[in-house]
């Protein structure tokens, strides 16, 4: 198959900004793998919208990258992975790796007492994604999960360290705190960008699971297993395309990614719905 | 011309459910009119994207209305309203009133300082419409605007009265306090949900304009003036149309509206594309 050339790219898309913070994972783990990502920002946020909507999103973001002959997908967005990994399985030859499985064995090797945290968006949380994916692996782990929607609005605007985080850290937070979870999945690619507070407010002991991070070594071991890996000593070549290019877009997107992006271009909302 | 019916319904388009605060206010001053409303939840918010890609949308939301056979659009979005009115002028007969004008009347009307404060999305306010609207009435006036994209989440998620709203509130509208404005328009539909605590952060000297509120005067003075004002004694009809029901749409709807929506339809996005 065309897509299995070690030298492609891999695929990554998300609604919007939040999947830089994978981008940034999977170049640390894999820094020799070209990446081609899709943001929906003409769309974003998915994380408040039906699961209906989101199914046909994701589907025609996926569609732009496998037109791009992509190796492998990354669905980089919790909400997406949560509601429409299924579908997109079912129509694409290519790999598909989401970001709820990975995130979801990471917290089973780490928790102790076996009760675990996870916070999203209200989508992925309102669908118990990953209470499925962790009782489908072992069903005597407790989830406790919480929807926390204001914190992408807060790490988009940039208020990492504002006392006004922290009370909403603290609201949303407090049923977690009392529940005495040992690990909390951060399952929404925004949340890393708050993880001090995070951290801070559920307490020094929980061990926080970046879905992100736990995505990459699962992209990395598949790519290895399959012998598709790129070994090369060059840099991989990174490419942005994104759905609208909003006033601040360069600004956040550098706090996500952790630096400037190399190459951006804006696609036309039309082609990616294909008309 | 067929839509200069008084019977014909006004429509009222938005974003989102942000507008429900302008269909409750042309619902107290215009109880005979009815109304059909289009909320594009699918792709709500537009406060955080590109002029071109809110023409875009704004244009297919008016024609979606367009073919309901409307006497008037009322444009209940600032940001729609500051960016996409004179391309939606240029292309319908149908009168447009959009929330920009209203606003920055009712506030020359109120000021005798002649020191506006505007609070707005990022886009309105990066696009100076209420500025370029005052001084082009009067050149004396100085305008401060402030962006405060936080609003629009802490207003759906319904924390009204939190702290957390009051410090965020107190962080924004320093600027404003200290610039001595003795009027503040509340440049985003979604903000008369928080009016509560902006004026008290502001200070209780200060006149809060609700630009919703001042555009159903216009539309009023309008209609008496065509002629096509609907004086039955009958209530009228209300329709609301969405292009997205996500699950807490019913709830955060109520909030705005003050009551439970009379008639509910989701739109395929397709219909509104003309795909």
């Amino acid at each position: 198959m065309n897509f299995m050339n070690k030298s492609n790219p891999i695929g990554i898309f998300d609604s919007g900004i939040g999947g830089l913070t994978v981008v940034k994972s999977v170049n640390t783990f894999l820094p020799s793998e070209s990446i081609i990502y899709f943001g929906d920002t003409a769309r974003v946020p998915y994380g408040s919208k039906s699961n209906s909507t989101i199914i046909e999103y994701a589907l025609q973001d996926a569609n732009f990258l496998a037109k791009k002959n992509v190796k492998l997908i990354i669905v980089a967005c919790n909400t997406a992975s949560a509601v429409a990994l299924d579908e997109l399985k079912k129509i694409y030859e290519i790999p598909i790796i989401g970001m709820i499985n990975p995130g979801a064995k990471a917290a089973i090797n780490e928790t102790k007492n076996k009760i675990i945290g996870v916070i999203g968006t209200e989508t992925t949380i309102s669908n118990k994604a990953y209470s499925k994916a962790i009782n489908n692996i072992d069903k005597d782990i407790k989830v406790v999960e919480k929807a926390c929607p204001l914190f992408v609005p807060l790490a988009e605007e940039g208020l990492i360290d504002h006392p006004a985080t922290k009370l909403i850290a603290e609201e949303y937070l407090k049923e977690l705190r009392n529940e005495n979870i040992d690990t909390l999945i951060l399952g929404c690619t925004h949340y890393p960008i708050l993880k001090e507070v995070i951290q801070e407010v559920i307490g020094k002991n929980v061990k926080l699971i970046d879905s992100g991070s736990a995505a990459s070594t699962e992209v990395d071991e598949y790519l290895m297993g399959r012998g598709i890996k790129n070994y090369q000593h060059n840099i991989g070549k990174y490419e942005y395309y994104v759905s609208d290019v909003p006033k601040k877009f360069n600004e956040i997107a550098k706090r996500f990614l952790g630096k400037e992006l190399e190459f951006l271009e804006k696609v036309e909302l039309e082609e990616i719905l294909n008309i």
